[in-house]
């Protein structure tokens, strides 16, 4: 366990999954002080009492935000909707407080492209731009230093790590125009808003796509995906629904280029991710289940060439509430503070 | 496949799940014509479009009450929230039209139990006290004749046929005074309505009591267990909340009267039961599983008694959305218009 | 209803799922007399005993296949592990009764391929070569004058029906070298076998994928697709278990060619099947779900086009049991014996 | 965290679900070093092969017992069938190591009733008459000194401290003649030995009541019991499969004596329990979830009494695999070895 550093966290809008995630992460964590949570709709309310689970382990109560004095935090996660985050970072950062948003705030760049998926304005366009996207396995220097961090999408996670071998360093490998990533997500992802398509009744014993029309996590895909390759990549990106509560799991199809097909790949991802904590490049021919993550902010590769052939399939599994929110937010943390970059996040995966 | 016979059935409210069940079942009665569907909400949507799995099967669009032509039909089902089926029942019966309802409406006779548990005043007691109470295996004289149905609710008719032979004809076998209803059911009983509580994430993986202190349907259960034991019955009643879509399950238990103790209640069971179509009497020992009527009509019956002491066992299962609602309320109306009982409602459950 | 045409008809092994669902189906049948069903591990079991769903419907016992006279019966259905149906095919076919083998022994024409994949020589490569691949939509007309019928494979069913508009008439419009099927299926299609990996501790609350390095099923749709097409089509297959019982969902992918950059493939889908009773094309834009499908025979399609681009994106779903197994059985037993294609097979998909 | 004292532990049969989450827990334990994990059938695997969730956390491989020098241990769980901890108890009991039976082989004293159940002889009623029954709550002072602990059954876990204050100390609250016990297990109390009964097309979408005549459990929660109110109680049990994977949910039911109709029963649960890390009692009016203490070591309870009548309805919930068997079983550990009681079982419930 690390030094007696305590840094005092503060959550805006924990009523969420990914802020009863953040809660189950910060109230373990050795170097964390949980200061406030903020929620109007239930000001007052013991956290407890929303998610029992807590029960005797977060004493905190729900405060509105003109009373938690966010700005004596030394970070501030926003779990909240879109556009929260983007009309309190000014001043909370001008008081030297962190911010983290688990939101879409901060993670395109254009802000174009983020108006026409957001259907709203973007209000600090100046903050965006100092702005580090918040996926430690690219940009864990910047993050280090940054004020403001867009936390990932969790389909973006699950898509980039999965590619980021291939893509990088101007590398010739594969063909670029035409990605596919089929990606799976538990029901979870969509939040705990009451709605009728992810009741129990719907989505339980059922399976569909959604989004093939457009998702907003495709732009943020490719924003990533052509910065990384340094030229624009083609992607079809196919989000489909699966009954289970948690877990991510992303298909990825990619054509090897002719030149290429001497390449050792299963070699260049293990090269690629050989110091990373949180990404496990599994040994050839596994086949990675979501359980296997689950709980756990652990994400796995597998990488597959059926055949032999010049098909290259990666097959990605993360829990999307942690890896793919909470606790890669957590792991952005503890990179700008100086903790350990597992501080905190070193629970196994509960199987089964 | 019975005569040439073809009624008339309009639906108040189709959006929820009684309300597409309905649909279901009635589109494949080889009696019915299906005339109207009405939801101010949807008004002009085809039903197949908010149900796929009735594309090419049910041509109808919703419609609002005003268009819809109610009075044409021979029958209304009124799948709607508690308190729409009084407030046109008399209009409805004026023409000659019978009402069927499957909310509350129409189930307790007692207005003061009624206003204290659905906080509303009855607007029609006068249709109330002529209406029967729609548990074929109870009342089936009656419901032949009746111009209004209240179709019993899911818990109450797997709680009253389990007890029914113990209780009626005056029988001294069990202590009344302390019987226990363990109940569980699936999600879908609790409506298509957006509720935090029945989303995958809230109601998947999980199991919980719920209504402990109070549930709608223990006052209609006593209600019933009053009349059929002509005098007080004591009952707790515990509804829990089980991760599955359909089906329900109860397991009764009642202390044996020592002058009973010689009692042979699987004789007792099978013989009340034996000319019911819908309600099957397992051997003794069975262990009935809701998936065994899976979307069927059916409701089974085991009858244990451990050690032979004077505990006994009852254990109930049926399709919550069949024989707890829509099946039941068609078995009803099979009864109403001369028609064999299991009319359109002879389909084998779906297993697995 | 058809007429008064009745079939006997026997069931080999039918302890299993595919058993199981041929039961259901044919008890309802309007043209089926069950005559018998055999499993020698059960002799003397009531299948109802085994199945309580059946209590009431289905009378039969399992026999030994020596007493259970199938030579009486007008078809027999396998619905036993691999292998079975050719070693009992030749004597019975001699007796005039017709086969439908639900395993794989008349599923592939090539018997080098067969043996590699099921680690067994083919005894009767004479039948096989007479048999006929029973995708009705595909061959109708051999299928009807069949003394053989191989029922096609779950998945290949949804990846050939989703593909099938785009390949057949030598048309050039799409990339044949490199189609991807990412396909998902239920839990359900790996049978009733006891096993680890299968079991809801596992399977449950889970995602992966399996097979990736070579799955069955792979030469049999590459086998078919290559005859549809006249010259080799490239596929890349990797099948996905779902936490749902019933139901499968084929994601395909593949890129138009420049050629055929202004084709209408909503139009092209359409017409193809405007004539299949069983295979659903959804309006353009449609997201369909498996429980749409959920126990009835259809099979329902959605083509995609994202960004109007080169990447066309057919989406298709099925019961894996019914139309990817029994349900297709029946149909097949329909159009051998000049019954109505849909006899037995009308009912509407059970949803929710 | 406490001191550095570190105890060497070993597993006997660490394949099933106890195991992999005894090594869940004890790769997590600051004061564990894991020593040897054996299974005859898995010699020489790496544990995270089989387990991929715990890829990089433990490195152990499975032994042969004869490889494994488990009387170099400090401690060692058999998390085996039941007949192998007291075959091997006396041989490591003489070296010094204490040892933790997770199965049932010390849970019962009375060998008769033991071989009635478990239809073995027992083969060292010696140690058995020595041996302690390892409920923290009720035996905390013998278990601190024991050589060998007999790990609670999982239903045993949640009925008898459900209903300890009610019968300890010669109280006269409740009618002990006829206590009911309908308890509720997810499926993987079942463990992972594959089995038709717990496939998932078996359990999943699906509820059932089993071992009515009779269950395992029955007679140990009757000899502790028995044990605690110091007479003979009478206990009807009746458990359910859940379709859902971790999970214990105790409906506890129980009449109130006249004389005791003015006890405050929430009280005496709160005081009983007060210094009991692991045991909550919720408020009054709680309705407690099985997810709440998912994954974590926490039992929690909420007493009712419906319209303050003569019936108690007493609700448990545990994790079935934590407090239920494995979590229970360091719990003994750490008390044995003179560690803090939640020493490695701090981990908060994983909701949603």
């Amino acid at each position: 366990m690390s030094a007696g550093k305590q840094i005092k966290a503060g959550i805006v809008g924990g009523t969420g999954y990914t802020g009863v995630e953040l809660l189950r992460l910060l109230a373990q964590h050795p170097n964390v002080q949980l200061q406030a949570i903020t929620s109007r709709k239930e000001d007052g309310l013991p956290v407890a009492d929303m998610y029992p689970s807590l029960r005797g382990r977060v004493d905190l109560k729900f405060q509105t935000p003109d009373t938690a004095r966010l700005d004596e935090c030394d970070v501030v996660f926003f779990a909240t909707p879109h556009g929260v985050a983007m009309s309190q970072a000014k001043e909370l950062t001008e008081k030297g407080v962190r911010v983290i948003d688990l939101a879409a705030d901060f993670r395109l760049q254009d802000t174009t492209v983020f108006e026409k998926w957001y259907k709203m304005p973007h209000s600090c366009p100046d903050i965006l731009a100092e702005s580090v996207y918040g996926l430690v396995e690219l940009n864990r220097q910047q993050i280090a230093n940054a004020k403001v961090v867009g936390n990932p999408g969790c389909y973006p996670t699950t898509v980039i790590l999965g590619l980021l071998p291939l893509l990088e360093g101007d590398r010739k490998l594969i063909d670029v125009e035409h990605i596919i990533a089929d990606s799976k997500s538990g029901v979870s992802g969509a939040g705990r808003t009451a709605s009728v398509g992810t009741l129990y009744s719907e989505a339980g014993d059922n399976f569909k796509a959604y989004g093939v029309a457009g998702h907003r996590h495709h732009p943020e895909i490719s924003e990533q995906l052509n910065r990384i390759a340094g030229r624009r990549v083609g992607l079809t990106f196919v989000p489909h629904l699966v009954p289970m509560i948690r877990g991510m799991f992303s298909t990825l199809y990619t054509r090897i280029l002719p030149e290429a097909m001497n390449t050792d790949f299963q070699a260049l991802f293990e090269e690629r991710y050989a110091n990373e904590a949180f990404v496990d490049v599994m040994p050839a021919g596994s086949l990675p289940e979501t359980r296997s993550v689950r709980a756990s902010n652990q994400l796995r590769i597998a990488v597959h060439r059926p055949d032999n052939g010049d098909q290259l399939v990666v097959l990605v599994v993360q829990d999307n509430l942690v890896k793919g929110a909470s606790g890669q937010a957590v792991q952005n943390m503890n990179l700008m503070f100086g903790l350990p970059e597992d501080a905190g996040l070193d629970a196994i995966a509960v199987l089964p």
